[in-house]
C-alpha cells in the first residue's frame, strides 16, 4: 500500500523514533569555534561530516537557537576541533549553560594567524572559510572550505554513543 | 599577517591535510540505499549526520561519481541504515567493486512498504523522502526527511576510524 505515508506519521513520533535511532549512530565529538564582533564563540556539536575534497571542505549543522548561528549566518568563518579522548570536560563544558568567553576556560586555546581559536592538543583543527549555507527546519547547514589543518597524535579521539562518551576499540581479529 | 590565505595554500597540499586530520574523526558506519528504475543501490558511507528534529531530518553527502548520485540528484527517497559491529563484511561490500544487486548478496535486506530496501538487523534504519539537496565540489549534499524508523537492541555500531573498523568502548571511571 504505497500511500502517502506523511499524512499516517505523526512529525511528533517520528522525531522521537528518530531520536532514539541515533544513539547507535556513533560519533566523534568536536567544538566549533568562530569569531564575531571582537568576541569568540564555542560549541559542542556532532553534526558535522566531512564533504568534498575538491574543494577540500566540511559542513557542520547548527541549531538556530545556538549562539554561533547568527554569526555564522552573516558568514563568520570558522574552525572544527575534533576531541581527544581525554577531553570529555571541554565537551561538557561547550555544551552547558556558560557562554562566550567562560566556554575558552578549560583547555590549550590559541589564536591562528587567521583569527581563529583552536584547541592546540585536538586531535586535529579544521580551519575553514563559511563559502555556502542551506536553512533546514530548525537547522543551518553551513559549508566550510577547509584552508588549513593541524592535527595530533596518537589518534584516540572522543566518541559520543548512546548518550555516553566513550572511545574506538579496534575490532578484534 | 591575517592576508588571503586560500592564494597561499595549495588545493592539493590542504586535501592531503584534510583526509590526514579526518583520520580521527571517528564515525559509525551505514550503507545508504535508493531503488531507481526498477533497480536497488547500496552504498558505504561515512558522511552522513543528524540535521533537524523539526521537522525529522538527516543529510548525507554523496559523490557523484557513485552509482546513487544520478537517482538521488533524480529525487529517489533513501533508506540510511546504520551498521552493527558485526557487519564489516556488509560496508566492505557495499563500498567496494560490485555495483547494482551484487551488494545486496549478503545481509538480511527486505523491502519496506514504502518500497525502500533496508537491512533488517542494522542498528537503525532511517526511511528518508529526498526533499532537498545542495551541490558543492565533487558531492551533493541530500536532506532526507525521515518518514519512518526502525531500530534494533543492543547497541553496538560499527565504528571507522584512523582506517580501521572497530566498535564504541565506554570511558573508564
Amino acid at each position: 500500500m504505497p500511500t502517502d505515508v506523511t499524512v499516517a506519521h505523526d512529525p511528533a513520533l517520528v522525531a522521537a523514533a528518530l531520536r532514539k535511532g541515533l544513539r547507535s549512530l556513533a560519533k566523534a565529538v568536536v567544538v566549533i569555534t568562530c569569531r564575531h564582533g571582537g568576541q569568540r564563540h564555542a560549541m559542542t556539536a556532532t553534526a558535522v561530516s566531512e564533504l568534498s575534497m575538491d574543494p577540500p571542505s566540511m559542513l557542520i549543522c547548527v541549531n538556530k537557537t545556538a549562539s554561533l548561528f547568527e554569526p555564522l549566518s552573516q558568514g563568520a568563518d570558522f574552525c572544527i576541533n575534533i576531541l581527544a579522548a581525554h577531553q570529555g570536560g571541554i565537551s561538557t563544558l561547550c555544551a552547558g549553560r556558560e557562554k562566550g568567553e567562560a566556554r575558552f576556560a578549560v583547555g590549550d586555546w590559541r589564536q591562528s594567524a587567521l583569527g581563529h581559536a583552536y584547541l592546540a592538543d585536538a586531535q586535529a583543527s579544521f580551519f575553514c572559510r563559511n563559502v555556502a549555507n542551506m536553512a533546514y527546519g530548525t537547522h543551518g547547514v553551513f559549508i566550510g572550505e577547509v584552508l588549513e589543518v593541524l592535527d595530533t597524535a596518537p589518534i584516540n579521539p572522543l566518541v559520543y554513543m548512546d548518550g555516553r562518551y566513550g572511545s574506538f576499540a579496534v575490532a578484534p581479529g
